[in-house]
């Protein structure tokens, strides 16, 4: 079983069935940590969305949608999700999911659940992002450790291997770039092929693309919508993920995955808060 | 009162100290209806918005972020709202609010309230849209009365008046020009002044971007987020709603507005599903 698999398994609890909601328990495991030990906000999508897919019971069907709020950071260790399914449709279902630990919700979030394909786009493209090749860039990432505590540091990288474009990487020296882009490639440690589910954590995977303005303190995601687009082929993912404005102590980021074949796979946006120095 | 709040109004109902839930009721009004009587997306958000606030109990506060999950399309008549304060913070509180119909959820919201400024970005712009004067949009638009039915007609226009750029209103004739964009101006009827309330409706309150791409039925949206980053100056509103990507059934498409000083004040993205003939 691959580590991604592990780390996001939900297993259910005893349901009652007079409830509406079902209960999962899961293990946030410090694999997927970033700094203060608190664990990424991809990856809490992810299991939120393992959970969501399950509750829904169609295994041919994969979340297509999901918002986060992060309420109050999740510490590693035992968690429980409970899951609401607001509508079961033939298209499309949606259901609620909430990550709780010691009683206090960490995460609320909504998700559509729908079938994907592989098939081109009708209408509308978004040309694939360009990057020097994956080995250029994981020999310069792999040359300058970052100067920011744990960005790109294990835990994190015993599971994904995150290698930086030369030229939106000076946040790794304290040098940020000034332009608000970060581009990457991301794969699995272990060659986990990519899937729906992989492409919720991709989309939130990153530093924050702030870091390539200014230096800062953590930037907290308030809330990170995540859409899937199709299902992606074999191989690492090209990630691009940049800022839009940053206003009134909170900024816009949004970020785009393609797969190996150049297709665009998923896209997210966040809102996050920020205090520049 | 203008009209926009008196279809947004919230009133709580009997409280029960003992929930952590309280309950709002509303009257979905039929002045805010499209197509089959459903109620625009967009003001469903404003409503939804109007009692999170009240949720979180600071008049200085406003939604800076909201996603919705559009479960089943609500009709027009009396509806509650039940919100449950997830957070209440210093800096942000954020809050769950589902409207509710004869037992049913139609629409679950994550919203994010917190405090908003007038100030310029400290990074990043997004150029104000180009667009003919209002009064340019206006006639042509008046000239053209619309092929989709509903689409522009009362009676969402005794609320607002929408003024399209001539350039993105060939789908009023029946003949979408094939960018996938609309541009317009809008102002409520009333000349009520655009607050973050106002800038929640606007955001979806266009006819699908997509009918510049292909005449279809309506394009139902599965899920919404909106952003909302300044204190608008009073005025009316440029808005400009894009097509990104269409595949596998689905669309996605932003909308950005800037008030009548030129800057950008909201933004959104939306999932919706869609049949191309």
């Amino acid at each position: 079983m691959s580590l991604f698999d592990e780390v996001t398994a939900v297993v259910p609890a005893a349901a009652d069935p007079e409830q509406a909601e079902q209960v999962w328990n899961v293990e946030l495991r410090d694999e997927m940590s970033i700094v203060n030990g608190h664990p990424n906000g991809g990856y809490l999508l992810a299991v939120l969305g393992r959970a969501a897919v399950a509750a829904v019971g169609q295994d041919d069907r994969h979340v297509v949608a999901a918002t986060s709020s992060y309420v109050t950071p999740p510490t590693v260790g035992p968690a429980t999700v409970v899951t609401e399914l607001l509508r079961s449709g033939r298209t499309a279902s949606q259901v609620r999911a909430r990550l709780v630990q010691e009683g206090t919700p960490r995460v609320e979030s909504l998700l559509t659940v729908a079938g994907l394909d592989a098939e081109p786009p009708a209408w509308g493209e978004v040309p694939t992002v360009e990057l020097p090749t994956e080995e250029v860039c994981r020999a310069s990432t792999r040359s300058r450790p970052p100067a920011v505590p744990g960005a790109l540091e294990p835990p994190l990288a015993k599971v994904v291997t995150m290698s930086f474009d030369p030229a939106t990487f000076g946040f790794a020296s304290g040098r940020p770039g000034g332009a608000g882009e970060l581009r990457a490639w991301l794969r699995f440690v272990d060659d986990r092929p990519v899937d729906p589910l992989a492409l919720l954590f991709a989309v939130d995977a990153l530093p924050p693309a702030t870091f390539e303005v200014a230096m800062t303190g953590w930037v907290p995601t308030l809330s990170l919508t995540a859409y899937v687009r199709a299902l992606p082929r074999p191989g690492p993912l090209r990630l691009r993920f940049r800022v839009g404005v940053i206003a009134g102590g909170k900024v816009d980021e949004t970020c785009e995955v393609w797969d190996s074949a150049g297709r665009l796979v998923a896209q997210s946006t966040q809102l996050a808060a920020i205090r520049l120095p």
